[in-house]
């Protein structure tokens, strides 16, 4: 019998981890498309300067990188340096059984980690700060993938 | 009991789903290589200038950006904004058990849209034609993570 | 049943996979930070330009591009369009009951291959050692997408 289905309190950790994440990442995506819009730049595609609904009166400097359009690249980029693998190693680390307390540590721990990183950046805090969540954020996925080779090895 | 197994016709729909999207993600490096070998040029290491059967006349310029090859390096970077967090929200939402109905509207809903914006991005339609396909797919994905997060809370 | 069970010697090759190529890709995101530590530049963020425990003499000149942290950020980049599609179509592989030899060629043939790619970029290898082993963890990904896509369909 496996351990992924939604009697097993572990699991459900898990789909509730997966879900805010999955929402963070999409959202991510929606900050920058915001934020493009609202400064008129930071455009990446060169047919984005045609005119039409989205760009009434194209210019070529929104072409240009635009910090503001940027920041939420950079936060994008760094979710996607770390969700997907914290998907992963969920994944496996819920199918060796671990204790619930661990898990709910480990991913809500996670989540937590990631959402203050989030801020942190967004609100451009200092490298110290930042630093301290992405490295939490890290651990707990290195945790969870190491556990669940030691439980199969 | 769960509900990842191929006698689930939920389940055999997000099988088929992830396959044609890991294609999809796998097919866009290799149009990243046929381009940059087409044009001979886009490349991204310094090392690549070295003379060998990929490169048999380098040249610095072969460094720079080149729209035609960073084109597809764009989609690539579109497709992992999108398409990992696809397969996290789908395996979550097969987990509590969606009608079929629903499972294949969004998953297929997906695999389209994800394939309309792959042509309207290499074929560089206009932003609007683009927004309108990375739009449904990331409606899908957002709409099976809550989907998934409502079922178990 | 279902496949997803340590109890099935394929799930358990996919979990020593996952588990080595999470390592792999959080690893990657750490080799940065070190590089980035060791050459104090190559950051990406204007914040990181203030004084502090990270940062005791900063001076514009470190938001450069630096060759030596970029090509940690190229190898991260390569990581994530290769390892994450690794990691979903690997799940739905298993799902499908694949015979153990074939599992444990592809899935350790990839591991083998990223390892040989990590090295490969970090020590400036030509471009065709490189390509060999990108190929080699490609085309595994590739057969099993295919792979499962045939079983259901």
């Amino acid at each position: 019998m496996g351990e992924w289905h939604t009697g097993n309190p572990v699991f459900v950790t898990y789909v509730i981890a997966v879900a805010l994440t999955v929402l963070k990442v999409m959202g991510q995506g929606w900050m920058t498309v915001y934020r493009m819009t609202r400064v008129g730049g930071g455009y990446a595609a060169p047919e984005d300067l045609r005119p039409g609904l989205i760009n009434k009166a194209p210019d070529p400097s929104q072409l240009e990188v635009n910090d503001y359009v940027d920041r939420s690249r950079r936060m994008h980029r760094n979710d996607l340096e770390n969700i997907p693998a914290f998907w992963a190693a969920g994944l496996v680390f819920v199918a060796v059984a671990p204790p619930l307390w661990l898990a709910q540590g480990l991913m809500y721990g996670f989540v937590a980690a990631r959402a203050a990183h989030a801020v942190a950046y967004a609100t451009a805090q200092s490298h110290e700060v930042r630093a301290t969540f992405y490295t939490l954020g890290s651990l707990s996925v290195m945790v969870m993938a190491i556990y669940a080779l030691a439980a199969v090895m």
